[in-house]
C-alpha cells in the first residue's frame, strides 16, 4: 500500500511522465555512471532532462557518455550537451563535423544558445535548422551569461518566439548555476516580480523552462505558475526536494494551499 | 594500531553510541540505499538519527524505505519521517490510518511539529499521545518555519517543557535547512547569543536538539555547550566534519582548548 | 574518435599528468572508498592531490585509509593528511611516533602548517626536516585560519621562500574551506587584486598552490595566471567544472579568449 492511497498531497495535478509540461531539468557537473544510477534509483519519475553542464562533454571518454545516455534513456530521460558546448563548436566552425558525432554517440537533443558568443538572429535560426536536419530535437536558451549584457524584457520575448517558430521544443530562460544577477533574478538571487509577470503574460509557458538553481526560486515559481512549471539547472541532490515543492510536501509551497 | 592509541584529541569526553546526549541528526533529502551505505561506511559511529526531510517520505517506494530503515538500524541509527509529513497527515485527518502503516514499514520514531500548521497545545499533546499509543518514540520540534511567525523565547521554553512532560524523548529547536531568520539564528544565520544564553539556562540541554545546518553554527554551539551538544539538520556530506568539530580536530573548536 | 580530435578547446596548453605545475588539489571531508572511486572514474586525469580535511584522518579506520591511499595512487594521485592533523600531533609532542605510522599506512606526502598553532620559523624548519628525514615529500601551508590574525604580504613571501629553501615541493596559500576573510580573499570572498599582483610578482608560481574553493575565485586565478595555475581546496563535486574552467570550456574563462 502506497502513502498515495492514504491521502492526497496538497497539489495533486502533477503531470506524469512522459510529459511536455512540468519538466525538471537537472544540471550535471560530472556524475559518474554509478552516481547517475543512484540519482535515478529514487528520482527517475521526477526528472525529464539532464544537461551536461557548459563544455564538460569534452572531458568525458566517449564510452562513458554512451553509458550515461543509455542509462538515463531507459528511465525516459534525455541527456544533452550544455549550450556552451555547441557555442564552442560553432565558434570553431565545427558543427558539421560534431553534430553527426553526437548523434552517433546516442544524443537526441541539443541546446542552442548564445550566452557567451554573439550570434545574429539569422545565424541562430540557421543553427537550429542545421541541428534539426541532423535529426536532433532542439532546446534553445535565451539570455546572456554576463550581468552587464542582460537583454531587455522585450528582446527576450522576441527571441523566445523566433526560436519556437524555428521549431524549438522548449526555450530555457538563462540563469546560470548561480541564479544571481541574470535574467529574472536580481543580484541577490531574488525573483524580479514585475519582470516575471511581464514574461508570464507574453510567453507560452508550457514551452518555457526557467532556470531556478535555488530552492527559494523554485518555490516562488511554483507558487506563481503552479506545480507543473518547467524548471531547470536543478542540482542533482535537489531533485527529490523539488518534487516535494511541486506537490506541496514542503512548507514553502504547502502554506499557499492552507491560506486559500 | 589506531591513531587514538597515540594521542588524545583536544576534546576526549565524547559520548559513545548508543548515547542519549551528543546526538547527531542528519537531514536526508533523498539518498539512495547505496548512497546511504556510503554515508554509513565512514560515519556510522558519528550519526544517531536520520530525518527524511519534510514530506519526501511520500516520494519513496515503500520497499526503498524498508531497505533504508533496516540498513541504518543495523548501525544503531534511527530513520524517521520529517515533521512536515506528520503535519500533512494530521491536516488530512489521516494519522489513524498512517501511523500503523509507518510502524509496519519499520519506523520506530516520529517527529511531531507545528512548523507550518497551527496546532493548539491540547491537540499537540493528543497527537504525541496517539503516536506513543501506536508504539512510537516521539521527537517533537518547536518553532515556526516562517520568519514572520517566530515564537517568543518564553513560548519556546514553555512548549519544550510541555512536550517533555508528554513523553517526548528529545525536542528539536527549528532552524530549517537554511539556518537563517529562524529560531536562534538571525537573518544572516548568526547565533543570537542572548537568546541562546536564555534557552541554555531554562532548558534541559540533554533533551534539546539544536538544528544547526551551517558549520559556523555547529562550531559556536559546540564552543558554548561542549562536544556532546545535540545537533540536527546536518547535511550528510558534513557528518565527518561535524565529528571533527566535536573532538577539536578542526581549528574552529580546537583553538578554544589552546587558549584555556 | 574523441571530441579532442575534432577541435581544440580555447586553452590547449594544459599540462598532462604527471605534472608539477597545473596542480588540482581536492579537499576530502569524508569520501567513502566507493565515493572516491566514483570521483576518479571521471576525474582522475584532472586531480593531482587529495587532502584529508583538517583532522579527519583521526576519524578513519586505518584499513579504510590504506584502501583510499592505494586507490588514488593507482591513478597517479597522492592522498595526504591535512595540515591541522600534523599541528595536532606537534602540539601533543607526538610527531616522532606518528610520522612512521603514517608512512607505514602508505602516506608519502605531508602538509606542514601553522594555521592554528603558533610555531616559530626555527621550529617550522625543524618540523619540515623531520618529515623529510622520515621519507616524506612535504607541502607547506602559509597563512592563519583566523581573519584577525592574517599575515602581512611581506611575511607571506618570506615564509614561502623559507619553506622552499627547506625543501617543500609546494607551498599552499591558506584560504580554508570558506575562501572568505583569509589570505588573498576579502570578507566577501573576492580576490584582493593588489595583493595577488604583489604575490604574483614575488613568488615562484609553479611552486605555489592557491586555495580557491569558490568558482569565481578559480576563474579569476585562471584568468590571471593561466590554465596551469595550481589550485587547492576544490570540492570533489567541482573537479570536472574546474577542469572546464582551465580549458576555457566555460563562459567565465572562455570569454577572455574571445576578447583577445
Amino acid at each position: 500500500m502506497m502513502y498515495w492511497d492514504l491521502f492526497d498531497p496538497p497539489y495533486k495535478d502533477r503531470n506524469p511522465k512522459p510529459r511536455t509540461t512540468g519538466i525538471t531539468m537537472i544540471i550535471d557537473k560530472g556524475l559518474s555512471p554509478s552516481e547517475t544510477r543512484n540519482l535515478l534509483k529514487l528520482n527517475a519519475a521526477f526528472i525529464d532532462l539532464i544537461k551536461l553542464a557548459f563544455g564538460t562533454l569534452c572531458l568525458y571518454k566517449p564510452q562513458t557518455l554512451v553509458t550515461k545516455i543509455n542509462l538515463v534513456k531507459k528511465h525516459g530521460i534525455r541527456l544533452y550537451p550544455g549550450g556552451t558546448f555547441i557555442e564552442l563548436a560553432y565558434w570553431r566552425h565545427k558543427t558539421t563535423d560534431l553534430l553527426p558525432w553526437l548523434s552517433d554517440l546516442g544524443f537526441e537533443w541539443l541546446e542552442i544558445s548564445d550566452g557567451t558568443l554573439t550570434i545574429s538572429p539569422k545565424e541562430r535560426s540557421a543553427l537550429i535548422g542545421e541541428a534539426r536536419q541532423f535529426g536532433f530535437q532542439v532546446i534553445t536558451e535565451v539570455g546572456k551569461k554576463e550581468t552587464a549584457d542582460q537583454l531587455s524584457w522585450a528582446a527576450i520575448v522576441q527571441q523566445v518566439k523566433l526560436d519556437l517558430a524555428d521549431g524549438a521544443a522548449w526555450v530555457i530562460i538563462e540563469a546560470r548555476e548561480s541564479g544571481a544577477g541574470i535574467g529574472i533574478y536580481n543580484q541577490q538571487g531574488q525573483l524580479q516580480k514585475d519582470m516575471i509577470a511581464f514574461l508570464g503574460d507574453c510567453l507560452p509557458l508550457s514551452q518555457v523552462i526557467w532556470e531556478a538553481p535555488l530552492k527559494r526560486q523554485q518555490a516562488e515559481l511554483i507558487t506563481i505558475f503552479g506545480p507543473n512549471v518547467n524548471l531547470g539547472n536543478i542540482p542533482p541532490a535537489e531533485a527529490m526536494a523539488l518534487e516535494a515543492l511541486r506537490l506541496g510536501l514542503r512548507s514553502d509551497t504547502w502554506k499557499q494551499a492552507l491560506t486559500k
